[in-house]
């Protein structure tokens, strides 16, 4: 029904994350209406194609040369105190609080209990490869950066196990009521971890 | 802080319609870890670019030789019976249930009461001398086929009364209870018109 150019890239950006085949449509028409989105859409989507690698290291999307992101080429962070995070927006949150001069891990996506293979996809193999590597073949601190949720807490309670031979120490981010947030309106986990995790 | 080549494809996805800066991002990381997915999105946004064009009367995109898309340029459409549809989507819509023989007149947009241009962009000079050109210089019908909606029920207000001059009837859409809808959960506006739109 629909011509063919439509059709077929309505159902390539359906597969997109979190997107529909009727808002892909409506995408789609958008682009048809506006020359100008569309055009800088394709160009800019040829820029990504072309620029950018995905670091040897952490996975890290980025730009520029060599084989390593801009945090783990850089001399002056610290290479035995690796946080893993679930995704690469998740490095950015971070790096913007300026806290932190370890280096990464993304993992790429939590564990999906219903699938046995999102426990082998996680890339430890590589991060145990890489911690080998370290001049003391150990990591002094892996820190476990992972949202509190369901998923997120059993992905952290298996990389505990899994990783506990490679590094001195293994910590996971802290809990807590968030900065802004009033205890008032807090559930009573958060609470609960707020309070053990006072100093 | 993102490579430049992630931060302006964000900026330019966030544009589209309904999406977010934070999609914007999600959906680019997914694309940087598929990679057939983004080279089939790059390769089929290209297609779109040169095998799209939009038809010079009723606005629908098209895929085909000539100016006119398969619905105009069909002998056996009756070119002076013209549906006004808000959207390029509800064209698809309305051919599905195979009962409608006539052509269309896309809007593109409905009335923002909010934005006095949004009155001006209905390409209705366009619609008039499309009528002009036909045989009798009048259309027998022009269907006002807009959703029952605020905006809807105020551009088609705007339209019955800008285009009298161009059809001899000039006719909105049925309302009333949808297929398989129940009396009980119709509001009352929807029931109202249910009623006195009985046959």
């Amino acid at each position: 029904m629909y011509p063919d150019s439509i059709k077929n890239l309505a159902e390539t950006i359906a597969r997109l994350p979190s997107i529909g085949k009727r808002q892909a449509l409506r995408l789609i028409f958008y682009l048809i209406r506006n020359q100008d989105v569309r055009r800088q859409l394709i160009q800019q989507l040829n820029e990504l194609e072309k620029k950018i690698k995905i670091c040897e290291r952490c996975f890290l999307p980025f730009e520029g040369p060599g084989q390593l992101c801009h945090i783990c080429s850089n001399p002056s962070r610290i290479q035995n105190i690796i946080a893993i995070v679930e995704k690469e927006i998740d490095v950015f949150s971070i790096e913007q609080t300026n806290s932190f001069k370890g280096t990464y891990h993304i993992l790429s996506h939590l564990i999906d209990p219903s699938d046995i293979n999102s426990y082998n996809t996680l890339r430890l193999d590589q991060l145990e490869k890489r911690v080998r590597r370290l001049p003391q073949q150990i990591a002094d601190e892996i820190i476990i950066a992972i949202s509190p949720t369901t998923e997120g807490d059993l992905t952290a309670m298996y990389l505990e196990r899994k990783l506990k031979n490679l590094a001195k120490k293994i910590s996971r981010i802290g809990r807590g009521i968030p900065t802004g947030g009033e205890i008032e309106f807090a559930d009573a986990e958060t609470l609960k971890n707020a309070l053990s995790n006072r100093r």
